[in-house]
């Protein structure tokens, strides 16, 4: 700050505001839930409140210390207006256009449901009186945090708005009581704040039905396969084995395939982005939207890995695994025969336990730089290093685990019950297709034409040129 | 920005600034510790530094590059001033007022116990010199941390003030050093930064005594029904237990009951605001704490289930197991008894471990979200149905595994030795509570009530009304 | 904010602006990657982009909806310009220095690699056009994530700039366009943000080699002492036990030797400090280095004792494992030995594997608090704390669960095969050592003067004082 900035910002700071600021006042539109809330929350951060009302002496209870007159009295008095009103009631609002002139209108409002109406609150409320600096903010938080202060999902308030001056005054506030701001630009984000407070988990849904269709397919599927069979070929009944013998065959099937459907999308647009020869071509809907939800996708996966470990720790105590083995001792000791070590099982078994466990390993640790913390901490170069170098490695891993659990199995007909493969197997498809594409992807000269067209290169396009060529 | 507005920016930012921004003077006052590791950070970012002291010429080594003079003398060279001072020595300041006034004064200062003084040691410097503008900073930010840069606990500065123009000069400058900083609104905020640097995690005292005392509680009831009885009873010594055993009937005993501590307040909120028929009195103290702490007990809780799945993992290896396992073998063989399966033993146990297993998978989902990064990218819609239906989703996994556990030795008297239950049976009291009176609250006509109240609904309620009359 | 200040923030937001703010223009030059996908994304927030190229009407596809033509004619049309031109094709805009006098001037540039120039791209294009006000910008941000919108690595926006007026018009930009904006200061920032994305893990890079190298030394001299050994010396070959036995033996080692480098920096210049008798002189370089990179020490340490408790916890279905406990349950039922319970050895190998699950708790706690978005949330007080005292408690726990897995065998010569000590006995020397010190630094007299030096107290040293004397 250099020195002749200085008496101007003297002049900016009047002593008055500076010894006391707390004596500010603000209003208050609404004496609904919201109304209360903010209103509490405005006099314990030491404001002054005033709240307008169409029946200032019938509209209940409201915060100690306030007071309530009719709407055109209340904003003459204040400079700042908090709105909490539903939409639907802001039509009285035009009758107060001249006292609003001028003012700060911050639009608290949300809607009940989404895309109700064609523009946002805010951007309506705007165009009611033009004359006003209408900002969004606090619709993002809910009253129990506005009555208990800020906390975990409740400590970010979006602010946007047109007015620069006006957004700061917002942001004064809302700092004073505690929020943290986060300024999304100009009104014509108010529609995404709206919606931010009703969304639940949207960008997840597809992921989690693909994970419960895929388990339910493949429970029924081995359900068939090995209790009913047994039921019904032997005659034996190992409906138990369900709880967690199947629940651990379900767990990394689901697993694997939901990773490969992760990194599948990845080479598709790959290969399609070396078929036309551009990447200025938008990628169909389809893809575009699988792309999106990928992350969720390798979570999703992660979430049935962790429970796989799981269930496979717990398998040495299991009543039937004691019992098996128990009985296979007793055998040997009856059969007399002096038992010799399987060298081979032993190195085949401890790989396979060996892959499964470096797999994870790298998994959970792909889990972790996808946290948003982490992630943000990270250059994208970084960041795209851990996704994808580290994330084939995983996929790399964990197929070649499930390979060394099926080894010879493969082979031995005896596996193809009722002529249907095991679960492994069908597990096996789509992972082994994806990393079969990644390696022709990684053949130098594929490889040096894909880095050139994802560079912004292009393959020469006369009746694009011509397209252009139309726009000016 | 419209172009009208161009020139005022052009004016605004003389080409000296833009040209040679790195030669601004800034002055701090005190040459301790603090004082000669800000002046170090701030002259390798590019400032002139001038030291203020009342002894010039013996106060010891200062950084390379820096002057030392009187207070005055430094006062009048720069616009701004780092008061790098013991709060016990700002009476001196009083003299300097008029070289200060106008000026912007940094407060760096802390005081070494909380609510030694009246008022935060900012507002008494406002007071003093209500000529300068007070700007609390950098008193959150270790003196290490500012010799050696930003990291971890010391990325954030926070800062608050009255003076808007003044605070972003403090932000300039604490941004050029490499800190991020976090604007806390007015001078009043100053205590509660004053009172940040001395916190040692105020919010987990309450849980953490709570969790020590469940533990050495269970602890020593189960050595006396444990390792005491039977030494009295049978005369075997089985202390060895201890480190393992034992430790696993603890841990997940704790676990559960703190879980349930942590939806027990919310159940009871519920029929409090039930009872009164509005949200809008306030619930009693020992309730508003036990609220606040829900998310600790939650944390603890689960530290204590990780305690608790690790110590069952190692179980097959322990030395008594499989020596316990070899020894029922080979009573097997002896008795040369031709063991059968027991489907029921076999069903029952491995659903033990699944309930575990998935109540534990959906607890670490719980814990995730709560990360600050997490828990601030989700809507508060989303991250109270994680918190409340998963939440709910895990006590009754946990609590229906213990149930599991249990099984039919509710009944057998074997186990009630010396007349007092197991310490499972003790630990499902309270979930089994929390789990009913839920269950109450989501009966339809209960549920309903309870939605409009917290929506702000209230039971007429005459008295309040008057009370509401008086206030205007 | 105060009404009289509310004229002049109408002043500041004429209608016109809050009405239409949509139809801002922009103007790009270049027409690469970097500058179709801004302009295209731009042109998504609502503005209106022209671009400037050299050859206008030759310059390959552009965003529908936009214009090209020469430099000098875009420039004069928008007040901002985006410069998506590599840094060696700069000089043409000397000439346009005029029409560019007072416009934001925001340069998105990168380099391939690191320190080619003696100055940064910004601060270079400053030189070029003093009448210009340069900002850096998005040059962090990949094309990729200007076409797609923020995501993970690529929601900050990194700000600098000389002139805050400008810099503000970028931050509105990037906001709008949906992205989280860090100021990092003034242009003399430039270059580190530059060298941003360039950065792959620079900090991990030196302890990712010692992690590698120890792992491949404590591999090789297992390998040899277990696998040849055994091999040249019975004959038999169990080099099937290197994928987990060996595995499980390496993992551990590196972790605790990594834990203990990651506190021996610490110690040592705690005895720097007290044999110098002060704090202000810097230290060596080596140990600057080494203390900088603790954290990552710690995490990479805290991921091989993960392994560890993986690799250990599959042990019981080992095939190798299974088939010796069977073996061993034979002989016993061969020799009619009625076994007795050892229970020095049940309370030792309890207690060695107590240790070791409190041991991972303690450390897991430690990994979550240095995660970005916790740590911020901690004072440094907090933060010191987890990470000095549990750290410790977690080297502590370790050491000592690996002197209870050596317990007597450090005695009985057998272990000592080829006069080589176990790899365990190696791992304890660092790890001792370092509690060793610490607990000296602990004594009282010497934890005073200690405390003393680090609050800045020295020992009067005279020919520092006249150093001191000269600088002024």
């Amino acid at each position: 700050m250099s020195k002749e900035s200085q008496p101007e910002s003297v002049l900016l700071c009047p002593l008055g505001t500076a010894a006391a600021p707390e004596t500010e006042l603000l209003c208050i539109f609404g004496t609904g839930d919201m109304g209360r809330s903010l209103g509490q929350r405005l006099l314990q951060a030491g404001y002054r409140v005033v709240y307008g009302s169409r029946r200032p002496h019938s509209c209940g209870p409201l915060p100690a210390g306030t007071q309530v007159m009719s709407h055109a009295a209340a904003a003459k008095l204040a400079t700042l207006v908090f709105l909490c009103v539903h939409r639907k009631k802001y039509d009285f609002l035009e009758t107060l256009a001249p006292q609003l002139n001028g003012k700060v209108l911050v639009d608290v409002s949300n809607n009940l449901k989404e895309d109700v109406y064609p523009e946002s609150n805010a951007e309506y409320l705007q165009r009611l009186i033009p004359g006003a600096h209408v900002v969004k903010a606090f619709n993002t938080i809910s009253a129990w945090a506005l009555q208990n202060g800020p906390s975990d999902a409740n400590r970010q308030v979006l602010v946007c708005g047109n007015c620069a001056e006006a957004k700061q005054t917002v942001v004064a506030v809302a700092t004073k009581l505690g929020f943290a701001v986060l300024d999304n630009g100009s009104l014509s984000a108010a529609r995404e704040l709206e919606e931010f407070p009703l969304r639940l988990f949207p960008e997840w849904r597809l992921p989690l039905r693909l994970a419960v269709g895929l388990t339910a397919t493949f429970f029924f599927y081995l359900v068939i396969r090995d209790v009913v069979y047994s039921y019904v070929e032997d005659g034996k009944d190992i409906s138990f084995r369900i709880m967690v013998s199947l629940a651990n065959k379900v767990c990394p099937i689901v697993a694997i395939i939901m990773l490969a459907l992760c990194y599948l999308p990845g080479v598709v647009a790959a290969i399609l982005q070396l078929y036309r020869g551009t990447k200025y071509k938008r990628f169909p809907d389809w893809l575009d939207r699988w792309m999106l939800c990928r992350k969720q996708l390798g979570l999703l996966s992660l979430g049935f890995a962790f429970l796989h470990v799981l269930y496979t720790l717990i398998i040495p105590f299991r009543h039937y695994v004691r019992y098996r083995i128990a009985a296979s001792t007793i055998l040997k000791m009856r059969e007399n025969t002096t038992a010799v070590l399987d060298t081979t099982l032993a190195w085949r078994t401890d790989s396979f336990y060996s892959m499964g466990i470096l797999g994870f390993g790298v998994y959970i640790l792909l889990g972790i730089t996808s946290l948003p913390s982490v992630s943000n901490a990270l250059s994208w170069r970084e960041f795209s290093f851990v996704q994808s170098k580290l994330g084939y490695l995983t996929l790399f891993l964990c197929t070649f685990h499930t390979y060394l659990y099926g080894w010879n199995k493969f082979l031995s007909p005896s596996n193809y019950r009722w002529y249907t493969p095991p679960g492994y197997m069908l597990s096996l498809v789509l992972p082994s297709i994806v990393l079969v594409l990644k390696l022709l992807l990684l053949v130098p000269c594929v490889d040096r034409s894909l880095t050139r067209i994802r560079q912004g290169w292009e393959r020469t396009d006369p009746e694009d040129a011509s397209k252009q060529a139309l726009l000016m």
